[in-house]
């Protein structure tokens, strides 16, 4: 690229330019939108139209002279290639850290400076820690900043999608019922309201759906709980009359999307609002006037959504079987295929998505399909494009990493498949990352483990290589809800009291491996907290284990048995069997044979 | 014991009188002194005198209507023994935690009251926590409240013991070395002054040592460092006038002990200061003037203490020896004597002690020695005493935890033994132990992981089974200094960035079970961070492996083969082959012989 036509870096000098009006030494642009959501509508992706960098997270920072993009491992090879030509220096982070950008703001800016930030899209707990580093070196923080506004001459609108209902069966609780939960937790801490702006806990909360981004099955939305009732703020025509009337009988009223301000500037000066400073906004909590106490604490929806219950567990065995046959069906296919027709990564998105479409109960993909061949695999965060992508040919490791959002759940799935012919190194790899799966599938644990906690068990026999993954082992999942979903997180991350284990949780598990240049390896299952029976009869607590939901044989051709433990094959083989029990009476012809032919006992 | 009689009940009452005259609502009594020290000069021992709960750490509250001690399950028996008849009620905290008698005082006081404090021992980051907890719920802290003073009568003085120098070749690094580094370190932070309390990083910088408090080396003092030189506040005559001569001619001055907070006052307005938040109180940094810039950061010298040089690591291994041999020659009569002469967990304290006092570079022991035969191994923190202590007589397991400070190192190991017969049910979760310390033995790991990540390794093995232990598993352990030594630390606690897993730290392995009642078991060894040269050469970074310390046999009769992986009783043969090898020159006779039949290959 022409590195003085580059968009980006036009768009940066843009931007440096209103810093010098406007007297300000730096713009923070923070990944985000007023909802604090992981995938962002077009309208807050200010941070990917202004530096070109597409990952689904990472800071830019934009002083006078410079600028800076920081990403974790995850991004790096992607963030290098995205930013050239930029003028944007990438800055690596580790993975799990969020705050090299303010140690970079403090070391390089004067006290007395300003630096400004868009309230609106900046997370409260982010702006308490912003505020105080900034405070202790003598840099004043303005949070009035928009400058997206001032640049961004086609910036998009709010997406309108309409909203639809999650019914039951799959929705088993009703929102009245989850409305007095939520309503009883916070006035036992002592709140008189509670405000929600996490897009996923109001899906949840109010058993409705939308498509305002994509493949989180939500919409914008923010809502303000009494002790009576509740207001659900969202754009004018989102909600057709019958659905109205349904949520107004279960005490639920509509107002403007923007008018979740006001309600909270005129909440009475008596009220006890709790908010949850990591998720909900500085402008909004701005927006409180002085004399409503606060009370901050976790919502009690994302504790809520996380435990799923028994009834939601068995929608999402169902869909777990639905998307095990999908995937039986594509892989037939892609075996016989593969050599016999021109195959890439792009064909293998269409096929996967369309045997997935075919099942019952789906709705849409739950992220962006990475198939990645070989050295593309190596980018975690990989996506083919059509100017990009690699064919399917000659030797090497194919890694397929997809999902599916159901009415009754959400699937993640992560295989990877050997193509021609494969070498010792291929092999070794692929074998500690399974003993990395297998290792903490198999684990029992106290109920109450904080997940970090977790984390080693899955990293220790790649450790013993001398060999790691630069992401987390796992993510929390959403029920027909988002793929990434809090509080839990198998990392590294700090971990705080709200990532207790409880039952009902649902988690990846998905260590991997990757030689950039080379390959890379990622085997994942999704796993539910259950309860565990234990020989003493909880003498020492409650213990809970996973139980694997993911049903999907795990290619045996990749592994090296040397490096097995007995234990380990065991585990293989019980799995392969319980794969091939469930899914066998869902599929016939190629597919059965491939799925009989990919569980046989190692 | 007679209840109205009790001590501590008058004790508390005489408290609760005097918080009534000064309209206290509550007084907080932390387990902890001006240094911020574990075990605490007898001066310090408020909380043990007024509740009577000896354990070495424990928080005491008292409100005007009643009082509590907060205490983690190390201590649940041994309080509930001690407190009986005080009145005191017992709070069982969560293992790792610091907070619950915070959140006691907010559910039970009224918005208006005021809680009453000493802050010349409350550490400043816990007073900051503490502020804003009562903060919130409209409580005010009153920092200048030692009513202990008032009810104490014969409140001991100040100890005044000597101090002595840790000379070369076991202190490898002259002290103008040790202050040069730091010194570098907090001006690079952008400080001109730095402050230290903390008594163990204080020995450690000035090649000094003392006998002010049990089993620890280290004696009162307070040291501000500048560019130029540094001033040790101690006790006077402490320091003898050879002494107080080489630490002249290296830059150190002595001024008096109480000095220290006059000298903060006088630092001159253009001063930084830079001084740790959990290492210094909340009554030393008060003292500090408004105009003088705090820069809040660890103690240098607590990451550099924690990370012991390649020629302390050589005297390390001698003592791990010495340790080794007196073990042997202990065990050796132990075996002998039992069931011939009457032996009981005094007797047992005895022998050991003058076991390790025969050998080269002994000083005195570690810890209070813990023999503990069967039901009083359940406690782990149990010490037999005149008034209370077992026979080892008939059958069960004796668990022995015990360590020595030597010149050249510090040791501490456990073991337990069987004693005429014993059980299935004492192999298995012998067996289970043993399965946890050997998996975090072998643990490869990269460089820099934060070390409460570690933990679940050691506890996967024993959560199969569904047990737990509720201490932590692993301490940092100093040389020739504090046997619980930071910043790293194997256990559950939300770790910090300072955790982080460097080369040359010393951390203790010690998994556990105990059954209360019944029996205790742990087996601990001592283990250092050392360089792991792996096949991947950096690819993924470096890597770090455990160095085992200790030498000593671990009982293999104890154990139930059938639990044992073929890879876990190969690292326990070539462990004892160590043991063996490294012992054997050491010892002869009986304790030879003993040494050769426990190191027997499984």
């Amino acid at each position: 690229m022409d590195t003085r036509t580059s968009p980006f870096r036009i768009r940066i000098e843009q931007v440096q330019e209103a810093l010098k009006r406007r007297g300000l030494a730096a713009l923070l642009v923070p990944s985000s939108d007023p909802h604090l959501s992981e995938y962002l509508p077009e309208r807050w992706q200010g941070r990917q139209w202004l530096s070109g960098f597409t990952g689904s997270m990472g800071t830019l920072v934009v002083a006078q002279e410079a600028a800076a993009v920081f990403a974790d491992s995850r991004y790096w090879v992607q963030a290098e290639r995205e930013l050239a030509g930029s003028g944007i220096e990438l800055v690596k982070i580790p993975t799990g850290t969020a705050t090299h950008h303010v140690d970079w703001l403090v070391q390089r800016l004067q006290p007395g400076s300003i630096v400004g930030v868009d309230g609106d899209v900046l997370g409260l707990a982010a702006a308490y820690y912003l505020r105080a580093a900034l405070d202790r070196a003598g840099i004043r923080l303005d949070t009035g900043v928009d400058l997206l506004d001032e640049v961004w001459s086609d910036r998009p609108e709010l997406p309108a999608a309409a909203i639809y209902e999650h019914r039951a069966p799959q929705a088993p609780l009703p929102r009245a019922a989850k409305l007095q939960g939520v309503r009883e937790a916070f006035l036992r801490q002592g709140a008189t309201h509670h405000f929600i702006s996490t897009v996923d806990d109001i899906a949840w909360l109010f058993n409705l759906r939308g498509s305002d981004v994509s493949y989180n099955p939500v919409f914008l939305a923010h809502a303000l709980i009494d002790a009576h009732g509740a207001t659900l703020f969202v754009g004018d025509a989102k909600v057709g009359t019958e659905l109205q009337a349904l949520l107004e009988a279960d005490g639920v009223k509509l107002a403007p999307y923007a008018q979740a301000r006001t309600a909270l500037a005129t909440l009475p000066p008596k009220a006890a609002l709790m908010i949850d400073p990591r998720r909900v906004t500085l402008g909004l909590r701005q927006a409180v006037p002085e004399g409503v106490k606060l009370v901050e604490a976790i919502n009690p929806s994302t504790l809520f959504k996380s435990r799923k219950s028994e009834a939601e567990a068995r929608h999402i065995r169902e869909a777990m079987a639905e998307d095990g046959a999908a995937m039986c069906e594509f892989y037939a296919w892609l075996e016989q295929a593969l050599g016999r027709e021109p195959i890439t990564e792009l064909t293998i998105d269409e096929h996967l998505s369309a045997a997935r479409a075919r099942r019952a109960g789906f709705v849409g993909l739950s992220f962006n399909t990475i198939a990645a061949f070989n050295a593309n695999g190596a980018m975690p965060h990989y996506h083919a494009t059509a100017e990009s992508h690699a064919a399917i040919e000659g030797d090497g490791l194919l890694l397929i990493d997809s999902g599916g959002q159901y009415l009754g759940g959400t699937t993640d799935i992560t295989r990877v498949w050997p193509v021609g012919t494969i070498t010792a190194a291929h092999r070794r790899d692929y074998t500690l990352v399974l003993k990395g799966t297998i290792a903490l599938s198999r684990t029992r644990f106290p109920r109450g483990t904080l997940s970090p906690m977790l984390d080693a068990i899955a990293r220790a026999p790649l450790w013993e290589h001398g060999v790691d993954y630069g992401h987390g082992t796992g993510h929390g999942v959403g029920y027909f809800l988002n793929v990434h979903e809090g509080p839990q997180s198998i990392s590294k991350v700090i971990p705080d009291p709200h990532m207790a284990m409880e039952p009902g949780m649902i988690t990846s598990i998905e260590p991997g491996l990757y030689r950039p240049g080379q390959w890379g390896i990622r085997i994942e299952n999704l796993v539910m907290n259950v309860p565990s029976a234990t020989p003493e009869n909880g003498t020492f607590g409650e213990f809970l284990e996973f139980e694997t939901l993911t049903l999907c044989p795990i290619d045996t051709r990749c592994i090296d048995r040397g490096l097995m433990r007995a234990d380990e094959i065991d585990w293989l083989n019980r799995y392969h069997a319980w794969v091939r029990q469930r899914l066998a009476p869902r599929v016939s012809g190629d597919a059965l044979a491939w799925l009989q032919q990919r569980t046989e006992p190692l």
